[in-house]
């Protein structure tokens, strides 16, 4: 079973934390035991499991990148200036895969997991949730 | 379901489009809803979901990824000279899965998928897609 | 089915190989084809794909992580000192999907799987696997 939904994003650069939207498809399934499989469609876009105690680690992540693959650097700038959105995106990866477990996503405690945004703000971005029982 | 396939890569460093071959073995498949898993076989390449617009950004992940793991500069090196392939394949990781709806996959407008070859010339690499029906 | 196990790390990193484990839970589903999702429970904490002819690549693996992410450097650290674990976790990611193939899993012969410790030594770090028959 495939559920999408979409969020809005308000920066360039910014980690969304979408658990709250997940663990309700988890729920919704009915699923006891499987595998739910993240994934956002959108090439400088990314999902990014990482603790969401405050914002710190949220504003780390955005500079650590920031740092790593500095804006303007690329040659695929001169096509249409996003070429380290497109590397942090590769890099990060599209997807991650979460265990359900007795009906809930076994993350642990600092667990969550976060929409990331390379090159917003953006009306529409898309998340599929494919969910699959063991 | 897994299905192989194999590919020869040509240079030491360098990003394939394997859309094709995997978008095919899903319409094979008859799978209508469900994932796909792509995993390379080798612990010196690997998965990444990228645009192909152009080969710029597939430059620019080569260049990238050169500039953080530089050639020579390691412990493995003593071993066989390619620690730096093995750092990124590390980093970057075997395998992505996708998820299929409809027949296909649910790939947005910008994400291909590239083998990603950190230690070529190879003639052999191979890629093993496992299928999933939710 | 999902399996959980159980290890203690000795260091405030490192790379702790847990193929043998797996592989006697993938054994033991008696799944002859299909997936194991294997995700670590901790947000400073990662599975990584890698190499494990000697400790050559886990040191350099180890030294990378350090370089790109140094120790010190972040918001988080006002919080609980531990803001590169939390970096170096989600770049390296809490999960891998290994294709079973014939009952056993599809690595390549230099393909182990790692437990990435980023914050230890801690006595419990628990490993989910998930596995799925096609």
């Amino acid at each position: 079973m495939a559920e999408n939904f979409e969020i809005s994003t308000q920066h360039r650069e910014e980690l969304v934390d979408i658990t709250p939207q997940v663990e309700s498809l988890v729920r919704k399934s009915g699923i006891q035991d499987g595998l739910v499989n993240v994934y956002a469609q959108g090439a400088t876009s990314a999902i990014m499991i990482q603790e969401n105690w405050d914002e710190s680690v949220q504003t780390d992540v955005v500079d650590l990148l920031r740092k790593i693959i500095p804006q303007g650097a690329w040659l695929h700038d001169q096509q249409d200036g996003n070429g380290d959105a497109h590397l942090k995106a590769g890099l990060v990866g599209p997807g991650e895969s979460i265990p359900i477990i007795d009906g809930h996503m076994g993350l642990s405690r600092w667990q969550n997991i976060f929409f990331c945004e390379f090159d917003g703000p953006r009306d529409i971005r898309r998340i599929v949730c494919t969910l699959i029982s063991t």
